[in-house]
C-alpha cells in the first residue's frame, strides 16, 4: 500500500507519520511506500518503508498531478493555511484552502485508470458559525464566520461530490479542538486551551486570556491520529454520501481544564496560570461551538476521550518526555 | 439606479426585467440603466430607461471585471448551467456555476472605490440531499446529490463570505420550484409539475411520470419576482451573517395539483393528462425537498401562494394570453 500524506510537516502530519510506521500497516495491508510532502521538507525517520519526502506548494501548477503520479492508494490532506492567516491574508487563504484542494480532488479525478484512492480531508468545526444550540446535531448546517471555516465548508461539499461521481473514495474529518497540543505557546486564538495545561505541566506560567466559563470541544492528538486511521480503514458504504463527520469530543470548561490539571499535576501547576482577560479573544472564542452530538461518528465506532485528566495523561504519556528534553 | 442582471435571457431574468421596467424603481429610487446579459443577448424592451444588452459568457475571462466597469449598484446574478447539465458536463457546471461566480465576486472585490453593490444570487432548493425531515429546518444541513446542489451550495458560503468582508452586500435565496412556468414542456426532470397544468390549460396533453401522491414546494413565477425584488430593497443588516435564506413557497401533491386543476380549469382539463410512470424520473424525485419551515424568511416578509389554485390563477393572468397567441 502506497500513501501520501500531504501537510506530513505539521503536528498531526509528524504524528500520523509516526504512527504508520509503527503500525507498518493500513487496514491489514503492509505499507510499502510513504511519500510526504509539505511547504517545507518534512523530516525523513530512519524506517525499512520506502520514504519520499518534498517540498512541494500544492497550490503551484502541477504540484497535484505530479503528487498522483505514482498513483497512493491513501492520501491524507492535511495540508491548509490556518484561521488567523486565511483572514489575514484572503488570497492566500483561497488560493491554498481552496484551490490547491481543487487542484488536488482534479487531478485524482483526471488521473485515468479507474484510479479511486481514499482521500482522508481534515476539514474544521470552524464550518459553524454562532449562534448555536446548545448542542450541535449533525444535520446542523454550516454557516461559518470566517474565511478559513468557508473555505474548509467548501472542501467538504467538493469532497461529497467528487466522490459521488466516483472520483475518489473520501471521508472529512471535523477534528475538535486539539489539546494538549506540544509545542512552544502560539498566537493562534484557540492556543490558551493547550498552553494553560502544557506550560504549567513543564513549570512554566501561562496566560488564561477568557473566563473560566468557556466551554470548548477537545480531543487529544492520540486521538485525533486514531481518527484519521479508523477513517483511512473504514469501509466507505458504511458512511453513505454525506462524507463528512463532526467527529466525537470532549466538552469541558476552562475551569474543568484546571481542575484537571489540579488532580493530575497539582495545586502548584494551577498557581502558574497568570488571568489576564483579552477582549478580543474572549470575543472570537464567543463565536466558537462548544458541543456535538456526534451521532453518526459514535455510531461508526469513533471515540473520544471522556475526562479532560484523560487527555492531561495523553500529553504526559506521548509529548512530555520530548518536550522535557527539548 | 444601476441595475446589472446577469441571466437575463432566461425566464426570471425575463420576467425580472418587465417587472423593473413597469416599477421604474428599486426601494423607492428611479432605475436609470439597465443592464442585460446573458449567454445569448437577451431581448431588448421598448422603454425610457437607459438599457443596454449584451452576448457576455461570465466565465470567459475578463468579462467580470467588464460587467462591474459601470458600477452597477444591484447585480442580480440568475446566471447558472441547470442541474441535468451540470450532472452531464462536469467542467462546464463547475465553471459556470462555481468559477463564473466566483469572477463576478472577485471583480467586485477588486474593483476598489469601496464599491459594495447589493448582489442577489438565486440558489436553489438543489443544495439540499435526502433523507430530510417533514419539514426542513432554516438551519438544516446542506448535503447536495448532485453537482449543481453542490455549486450552489458552494456559491452560498463564498456570497456570505465576502458579504462579511465587506466585499459587497449579498443576498441569497433559494426559490421553490417554480409552477407552472410557461413555455414548451423540457426534459428537466422537474417539468412535469408544470406540464400537467399549463398544457391541460392550453388543450393540449401532457406526461405525468410519477406518483399522484410525490409532494413538493412550489411559487409562482410572479411570486419568484417579488421575492427577487424584496430581497433587493431589504436592509442587508435584518439578515444578519447568515446571507441566504429558504423562502416560502405552497407544499402540495400532484393529486392536489391536478384537483386545483379541475377546480379551476375544469374535468376537460384533467382528461388530458396521462399517467406514464417513470422510474428513473421517480428516483429522481424521491431524493427532492418536500416542505419547508422557511421562518426566517417567513418574519421577513416574504410570502407566496397559499393554494395550487391561486398558482394556476397567477398562470392565467400572467402568461396565459402570450402562450395561446404563440
Amino acid at each position: 500500500m502506497r500513501i501520501l500524506i500531504i501537510g506530513a510537516a505539521g503536528m498531526i502530519g509528524a504524528k500520523l507519520t509516526a504512527r504508520l510506521l509503527d503500525s507498518g500497516a493500513l487496514g491489514g495491508t503492509a505499507i510499502t511506500a510513504l511519500t510526504l510532502v509539505d511547504v517545507v521538507t518534512p523530516r525523513s525517520p530512519a524506517t525499512s518503508i520506502v520514504i519520499d519526502t518534498a517540498q512541494v506548494d500544492l497550490s503551484a501548477s502541477g504540484a497535484a498531478e505530479k503528487l498522483v503520479e505514482a498513483r497512493p492508494d491513501v492520501i491524507f490532506h492535511l495540508a491548509a493555511i490556518v484561521s488567523g492567516e486565511a483572514e489575514a491574508d484572503f488570497d492566500a487563504g483561497y488560493r491554498i484552502n481552496l484551490d490547491a484542494t481543487r487542484a488536488l480532488f482534479d487531478a485524482i479525478r483526471d488521473a485515468g485508470d479507474d484510479y479511486t484512492p481514499r482521500v482522508l480531508f481534515t476539514s474544521s468545526i470552524a464550518v459553524f458559525g454562532a449562534p448555536f444550540p446548545d448542542r450541535i446535531r449533525d444535520d446542523f448546517f454550516t454557516t461559518p464566520l470566517t474565511s478559513y471555516g468557508t473555505q474548509k465548508a467548501i472542501g467538504e461539499l467538493l469532497l461529497a461530490d467528487y466522490t459521488r461521481r466516483g472520483c475518489f473514495d473520501g471521508i472529512g474529518l471535523r477534528l475538535p479542538t486539539i489539546c494538549i497540543r506540544p509545542g512552544k505557546p502560539n498566537r493562534a486564538a484557540s492556543g490558551f486551551f493547550s498552553n494553560i495545561l502544557r506550560e504549567p505541566i513543564h513549570g512554566k506560567r501561562a496566560v488564561l486570556p477568557v473566563s473560566d466559563r468557556v466551554r470548548h470541544w477537545f480531543a487529544s492528538p492520540r486521538t485525533s491520529i486514531d481518527f484519521l486511521i479508523k477513517a483511512a480503514e473504514m469501509d466507505g458504504d458504511t458512511i453513505g454520501p454525506r462524507r463528512t463527520l463532526s467527529l466525537p469530543g470532549l466538552c469541558a470548561t476552562v475551569a474543568e481544564q484546571i481542575e484537571a490539571l489540579r488532580n493530575v499535576v497539582g495545586s502548584d501547576a494551577v498557581k502558574l496560570i497568570d488571568r489576564e482577560p483579552d477582549p478580543t479573544i474572549d470575543a472570537i472564542v464567543a463565536n466558537w461551538p462548544e458541543d456535538f452530538e456526534a451521532s453518526r461518528a459514535l455510531e461508526l465506532g469513533f471515540q473520544a476521550e471522556k475526562s479532560m485528566e484523560e487527555i492531561i495523561r495523553v500529553y504526559l504519556e506521548d509529548d512530555f518526555a520530548a518536550a522535557d528534553a527539548a
